[in-house]
């Protein structure tokens, strides 16, 4: 009786404001400017040029590595080229983890190389061991302790293709729990079907997280039809295989998030921040993973720049090339710490991390006063083939430590149909990408932005009350 | 005026006999019980079994490798568990080429790595160098001697797709003629962008040629990514390379040609000779190439092989698996040398090696009294898709020495459109191959191999003038 009270009266304390809140509007005159933008970005190339030069100049850049401080080199560079009115950079710590090499074979009767990755945070080690096939995780998971003494656990769950990316909920989980489970029940190593819908010799890595007090095993993932290889060893007989990993833990990296920003007319110190993460996985040259995102919101912020200072909207676009989000969202979860004073200055937040599909809906979850103009942003952005929905996939995974804690966000949602066919691969290169598709991405990007940088009055961003922040 | 009468006198006395020879038939009974056979093929499995087999439990085979040895055992075993009447082996002796280890790098302000594998027949050795890029092979080939010391060079020409795979002519040149192009410029190592139609990290391997006198240097096929990577490295400006190869070639190898027949009802020793070629490229598991071609003959043998004794075809049908086809033809050369004075024993040939796709084109190029009999076995191919030509693309490479000194040879052309995504890379696996694709290639070769079995007459073989042989 006593919680229902309080919860009534807390409910009271911070829901009352914003209803007595004035309706966020977007005028007609904004309307047109982003009309105007949307076209003009359209037929401009410079998020093609932007990813090309990124995947081309830097290529593959593994956080941590020398290839990541010199992505942090370029996107400073490239940020001043674009004519960014501000441009700096702020440090991200994590502990760093290296590939090496990786090799596994089949032995015996039916010698023949398999083509596996490390799964990210692996350990180094060589292990030789009969193979346990498990159709699913949970399977795995079922395994009494000690029954994979001496074996290689085998996940061979196959993750389903989604235009929205669903499957890789399922997916993941099989690389991330797979092998703390393989451990509980005895497993020397784990193998594992890709994380992936394609059907090419390229594994996909991704991190792994060992549970505390277990001794990690090496941990790798199969390409698809390599995983189809072992399947049907297995189901002929023992059989024997051979993993040799060298990777690992060394130490720790400061790496920097790396921020443009093109102030606003009228209120600079309020943002709308767009962006991607700028560190990528070693085996590709990291473009629909995701040097698309960053060539998208670096191209938005130019095009928004480019506008007559009196055209500009009234509030700045700040562009965020986020450090390290593959190894766990080491960038995002410092922009949020940082930042935890400033929410309210943070008008919307939107990050492209699915690659460079066509966006297809836009959705912002926003108090009922800030409906209309959500209701002219997705209005806008009607004609670039973009239909307005209720749920959204949230903001992106660099932004969302900031939208828990209180940043309002707006998710604009891409075909993913074919993403998890390149997703952490070798194929993930420049060649990928289609540039109309993402020039319709950028031209999204510069409505949304636009118009909630310009818009009068917030989309309610608060800190939340849950955290006791505010 | 006396080398025309020679001329002259020689087609009197070669093309006389052919043209008072009786027209070869085909008869409706034949033609009933091909199409019996067409439908069984249709429904069977025979074929995927037998390509799953191979690609599974063999998996990638070089000549010369163990697992040319474990191939050669599993070939004999098959036959005789698809009932093949005698099986044997026949010796095929070859210089052996080994792949050890082989990577690439861009070095200096963009480095990264890039994806190659050696073209067979290349020496070992670490080089580093610029890079000077070629739009074609033609271009390198005017470049004056000198020109690129101490330098790689890089011919970046792309292969067209054809349903008839016309554009390996041009594509495969580039293979073969390149690194020796190179080394007369004076460079230290070649790349070229993959004989290959894909947009994947894998490169196509496959053999090259150094013309005597030349010393070899490291050359490799760069994936179709990286040989747009590395171009637009170049457009930037300098770019530095290194390539480091361990491969070559270490001794000779004896492996075999694995044959099996189904005796023929009243003619056995005349024999219709169809097959594959055992031997595949090590990167993948030889599936389209050529597993499927393997795999074809011997469940259309095995077809045939099922009909009670009274119903099987007057002639022999003869199934070879050939060795070592990649590397040189060294099977298809040996059985030439090997059945010389036997060629008029050879009643037809057709052999499979352009992968699994569907047949779309029916042609043997036969003396006039034989067209009719042509015209039946295309006929009863009719409701498979398949069109009669009058021109084909030969009898497939390992029966093409023995097609050279006389043996008549048919053309099953198939649909090769998707072949040079996959040819010679380590995405040539068995999940690549259409089931009923197959199927359909098996019921073709069954119905050509049993009507040109039971045709009275020949359809020509006969030794070449040209060779004196007659």
């Amino acid at each position: 009786m006593r919680r229902t009270l309080l919860a009534a009266a807390l409910t009271l304390l911070f829901s009352l404001p914003l209803q007595a809140q004035q309706p966020t509007r977007i005028g007609d005159d904004a309307m047109a400017r982003a009309a105007t933008l949307r076209e003009r970005a359209l037929a401009d190339d410079t998020g093609w040029k932007v990813v090309e030069s990124l995947t081309t100049e830097v290529g593959p850049r593994l956080a941590g590595s020398e290839a990541d401080a010199r992505a942090v080199e370029w996107a400073k560079a490239k940020f001043k080229a674009l004519g960014y009115d501000k441009v700096w950079t702020e440090p991200v710590t994590f502990p760093k983890w290296e590939r090496r090499s990786e090799s596994a074979r089949v032995l015996g009767a039916s010698a023949q190389p398999l083509h596996v990755t490390a799964l990210g945070g692996s350990p180094a080690g060589t292990v030789e061991g009969d193979v346990v096939r498990f159709a699913t995780l949970e399977d795995l998971q079922k395994a009494a302790p000690g029954s994979l003494a001496g074996k290689i656990a085998f996940v061979d769950y196959r993750m389903e293709r989604a235009r929205d990316g669903s499957g890789y909920g399922p997916g993941g989980r099989v690389r991330s729990a797979g092998p703390s489970a393989a451990i509980k029940a005895g497993a020397i190593g784990y193998v594992m079907r890709s994380a992936g819908t394609d059907s090419h010799r390229n594994p996909h890595t991704g991190m792994t997280r060992f549970e505390d007090g277990l001794t990690p095993i090496p941990s790798a993932a199969l390409s698809l039809p390599d995983a189809d290889q072992l399947a049907r060893l297995v189901a002929l007989g023992n059989t024997r295989i051979a993993l040799s990993l060298d990777c690992g833990w060394d130490g720790e990296y400061t790496s920097q998030n790396v921020i443009g920003e093109m102030t606003g007319r009228s209120k600079p110190d309020e943002v709308v921040v767009i962006g991607g993460h700028l560190d990528s996985w070693d085996l590709g040259t990291g473009a629909i993973d995701d040097g698309a995102g960053v060539a998208i919101g670096m191209a938005a912020g130019h095009l928004i720049g480019q506008l007559p200072k009196a055209q500009r909207p009234a509030r700045t676009i700040r562009v965020i090339a986020f450090a390290n989000e593959e190894q766990g969202l080491y960038g995002g979860r410092a922009y949020a710490q940082k930042y935890a004073a400033d929410i309210r200055k943070h008008q919307l937040g939107a990050e492209s991390d699915f690659g460079a599909g066509r966006i297809y809906a836009f959705a912002a979850k926003t108090p009922d006063y800030a409906k209309d103009a959500v209701a002219r942003i997705a209005q806008a952005l009607g004609p670039l083939g973009i239909e307005h929905r209720e749920d959204g996939d949230g903001c992106g995974p660099d932004l969302s430590p900031f939208n828990a804690i209180g940043m309002a966000c707006a998710g604009l949602s891409q075909d993913g149909t074919d993403y998890f066919d390149l997703h952490h691969t070798p194929d993930d290169t420049l060649d990928k990408i289609d540039p109309k598709a993402l020039a319709q991405n950028v031209a999204a990007y510069t409505v949304f932005a636009f118009l909630a940088a310009d818009a009068q009055g917030d989309f309610g961003s608060a800190p939340k009350p849950a955290d006791g922040a505010k």
